[in-house]
């Protein structure tokens, strides 16, 4: 899985129709202390997650084994919303 | 997934007999202002997109997972169009 | 899936035994034009493809769902060989 | 598989509900020395590793083939804790 | 698949039951050559290689479709064993 920050939000009329009513996040990978780097991605979301929350991702068919990912195009699932992050024994990251 | 832009299209003869009217188009990954970055790579259309088009791909056996692309040998497909991109509260991207 | 040229081939005696007779090339990944760039990796060639050609590879599980690579320890196949690439209404690159 | 540092813990109340109880621990890849390069990533443990251990990590479907994370949203596995490497028959790591 | 070249092996007492008595070697990618570049992975072993030699690696799922790695938490696996790559009409690599 991956650390990521959640930055925005994708609006599409036009998909594959077994994603109407489903969430599609814009995420960036995020470093231990939940500042983002590199390229953006875009992740279902399960758990009502917002724009600035730091959460997990799961990719590759591991995206597709929730109830609303099941079947589906889609390759990376937010699963879980992250609380706070320890690395060596100190917080680096705590949700606000 | 990505967010990608359509940039052109590919024309094949021989090809994997399952893939006979498949359209598969060229592909750049894209940042959430919509300008492309990188390599190009190719993804099955199953949406009707048009070279110039902002879409998110969906990749490994995720690309599978539509009528048009089940059990072929295709890796990527569009899965949406996109029409706009909002981030941190601004539209960071408008469909023309 | 990703752009790619031929460029050579390899010879194994020793194999999974579900590989014999599996013609298995040498590829680097491709740019619009035709041009490779990157390191190289191997696929399964399933179309008769040569030293050369450009062609397109699918890559995971999505390259095992052929006759020939179905079910065996392969990760990539060739699925097309390119006629022509057009990007942005020009032909950037055309077999010879 | 990648040999990897754990050098973590993350705490998450929301989270997809069939990951109530699993250890998901933050790592990074390492080298044959095992010291750590690279960016974090999570995975599952399974082996009762702790901080400071050096591990090697499945990804992907592979990463979903223990009791622990079958069918579950997770991509990637604690699969074994390394005792030591060895490289062109010279130790470069052992256990503490 | 992956040229890559056998450097070392790993041991480890702790680790997912499945996987007594798989050998678990380190690797790291190969250029057509055969002169290793990049950071090391691991595979599973099924063709008894050894260290110094050159081989492919399939990698994902495609890594648990041989008989010693079905339905366990490894992603990648030694399929072949090279004897010589040719390159653009030449030897690039040949076993001693």
């Amino acid at each position: 899985m991956l650390i990521a920050r959640v930055i925005g939000t994708t609006v599409s009329t036009i998909k594959d129709e077994t994603l109407v009513g489903r969430k599609l996040l814009i995420l960036r990978p995020a470093d231990i202390d939940g500042v983002p780097y590199g390229k953006p991605y875009v992740a279902v979301d399960t758990l009502d997650a917002g724009v600035g929350d730091l959460v997990l991702t799961a990719h590759g068919s591991s995206g597709r084994q929730t109830e609303l990912t099941k079947n589906r195009p889609v390759d990376a699932v937010i699963m879980a919303v992250i609380d706070h992050l320890e690395t060596n024994h100190e917080v680096t990251y705590r949700k606000e």
